[in-house]
């Protein structure tokens, strides 16, 4: 294979007048003028794994929407479910019954849930999480990990402009999978110790990711227990993934409280907030809405989704997939002599270069495949969908080898 | 007409469902049990401003889904856009081209709008407002109006449950239509005055809603002028309901940022940050995103939705139609020897009891409208939609006669 590599004329068009109108563009997690070389900014359209840009070149997608997508687009039990939905109704007076089907669903389905809220962004669950827990021990003090992400707003967003040292006066850093590190921040917050706040694994932007030292788990589960402060797990990234009881049922270690958005509706826009009996009359006591947040059709398309996550081989078909993908990609680079390392889940990872702390080889590699057509990330974790089957991944493949090859020559 | 009254046995055991899987509930602004008797929890499907509950009792709606839906459910030409969307992309990688058409609706249409930028919740944009504000003054302090609702995260929930007093360390207040206090508030900031947030009228719960005193507007526009902050019209609850411009726009104050959601998309879930030239900057410093704020349908809706209320005589059938309930509902009051008050503008009203503090008249009535198929709020204001005609309203009229009636009788 030696296809033209894409072109982009209409995407560039449409960046051009996207910047006239919004600030420096396309913002966010989906600016593409922070990517290299042959990122489309925008999609026209997709199904299943395949999307294509303004100029028709069509994409086998390993960023699914940055986890949105899970299933597949246009998954048809999932689009079966919103039409149905929205016959009835969407956003209500009230609600509409599948919030509370859904609500059963969730507590059903996780272990450490006896009641669910639900929410719009993984912020909203985030940020509810700790207020709930603020609000269960009269405390403040938060624990996060140094570099994790939890979300975009005022007290969590990794950008400093615009924030204030008071909306982190009660957060203190701890350094993720290091037990000393965290006993010391749980012993320094005290009396005052509200919660710990922990990703299921490190998945920080711009490095490694780490799957958790199941040791590290139990210590801030044993801790949050000691000093009766409430184990949070943002579980918004990997969550309905990797196992849809959530992302620690494997290791055996259950959080009070677990925010959810993310994969949970296929793509339609949700968050969860799921939590233990302990916390239900504090998360009653806490204030929190949205004009959206009752909103029943992304509550159809999340009972759709998780119901096929928990009832068909679909989280099975993922982590097959990402098997065949991490041992393609491994398998390819060292036929061409380069130094990889695939880090974190097979559902969820990130391919790192050795020598690469700017991930410039990793900008150029995904650079040209990209261009091929197969649409991975230089240094944010992908995510694989069920959608994902042995076909797509080997057409992936086809492509990332020529991908390898370029940088490989380019050395 | 002496219908029997409503019955709810399914709202009622769905309740008992949702008690045992939410805490509380159904919890946030739509929690049915902190309303009088009568009220549904649940809402089963709708059209237009009619809507039924999970026991067949059909509604004439005066809440709109608390303000989303301002042309009618299911209006055509917002649905023949969703479904146009839907068959091409919801949420995608990067963005749809729909987002790019969108700011430049909002900056063609909204004349202080020089740039756009699209989140999903009313909360998103009020609190994006003031991080940008923050970012371009390099200053802390946001003044607010005491009682005003400007979303519910810790900064700003009108719940204390989980809120720290640093959450808020940083904000001051006054009182609304009050310049005085509003100059001693800015004043006292002095140099760290980074903006004034303002809803376009007073409309907080529980009380009635005041018009904005064009020169305490003017003041505010002033004072920020004077210290070099930024003026924040929060219009995410009038926003697109009164004039499509903004709703200070008939006293011609421009903000230098305005937060919209609510009926900016006819129900689908958006909210969108509107800003002048000079605040671009800052806007592109912050880091704001969210997993669905690229979602494509909502933005399909709102192109569709803001286009009819520009371009259409929609806005003008919400006025007369506002006109025509506020007119019978004074008229029959009157009759019925019912002093009462009709308070904030006709597209959004709240009708206001004398000597009833804790709107206890208010509820009695609003009950007795409920309970024959009249969907009021005691002490929220109503939100009228273009759906509303003559004989919706007059429909509606029917049965509120019957229960200033029963109000009457039972003093």
């Amino acid at each position: 294979m030696s296809a033209e590599l894409f072109t982009h004329a209409n995407d560039e068009a449409m960046r051009k007048r996207a910047e006239q109108v919004m600030p420096g563009g396309v913002y966010g997690h989906m600016a593409a003028h922070a990517l290299p070389l042959g990122y489309p900014q925008f999609t026209l359209d997709g199904e299943g794994v395949r999307f294509r840009d303004l100029d028709g070149n069509e994409y086998i997608d390993f960023m699914c929407s940055w986890g949105p997508v899970v299933l597949g687009r246009k998954n048809p039990v999932v689009e079966a479910a919103v039409q149905r939905q929205l016959g009835l109704a969407d956003t209500v007076n009230g609600a509409a019954p599948v919030m509370v089907e859904l609500a059963e669903l969730l507590v059903d389905t996780i272990p450490h849930a006896d009641w669910a809220m639900l929410a719009k962004n993984g912020t909203d669950a985030t940020t509810t999480c700790v207020t709930i827990a603020r609000a269960a021990t009269g405390r403040r003090k938060v624990l996060v990990a140094r570099g994790a992400y939890h979300g975009s707003a005022p007290w969590c967003t990794p950008g400093p402009a615009g924030v204030t040292p008071e909306d982190r006066a009660n957060l203190s850093y701890f350094d993720y999978n290091d037990i000393t590190s965290l006993t010391a921040a749980a012993d320094q917050a005290g009396t005052d110790l509200a919660a710990i706040v922990l990703l299921p694994g490190r998945h920080d932007a711009h490095r490694a990711q780490e799957l958790v030292v199941p040791e590290f788990a139990q210590a801030a589960r044993r801790l949050c227990d000691q000093h009766g402060a409430a184990l949070i797990l943002d579980d918004v990234r990997w969550g309905f993934r990797i196992d849809v009881q959530g992302s620690w049922e494997p290791i055996g270690v259950r959080p009070d409280l677990s925010a959810y958005s993310k994969a949970i509706a296929n793509g339609y826009p949700l968050a969860a907030i799921a939590g233990r009996e302990s916390l239900r009359e504090a998360a009653r006591s806490v204030y929190v809405t949205g004009s959206f947040w009752y909103s029943a059709v992304p509550m159809a398309a999340a009972v759709a989704t998780i119901t096929q996550l928990r009832d068909t081989d679909a989280l099975t078909r993922i982590q097959v997939a990402g098997e065949r993908l991490r041992d393609g990609l491994l398998r390819q680079a060292k036929a061409y002599g380069l130094d990889v390392a695939h880090t974190g889940p097979v559902q969820a990872p990130l391919l790192v270069f050795a020598d690469d702390p700017a991930q410039e080889i990793a900008g150029r590699w995904t650079s040209e495949a990209v261009q091929r057509g197969v649409y991975l990330h230089p240094w944010h974790n992908w995510f694989l969908a069920a959608a994902h089957t042995d076909t797509e991944i080997d057409a992936a493949l086809e492509r990332t080898e020529e991908a390898f090859a370029a940088v490989a020559r380019s050395r």
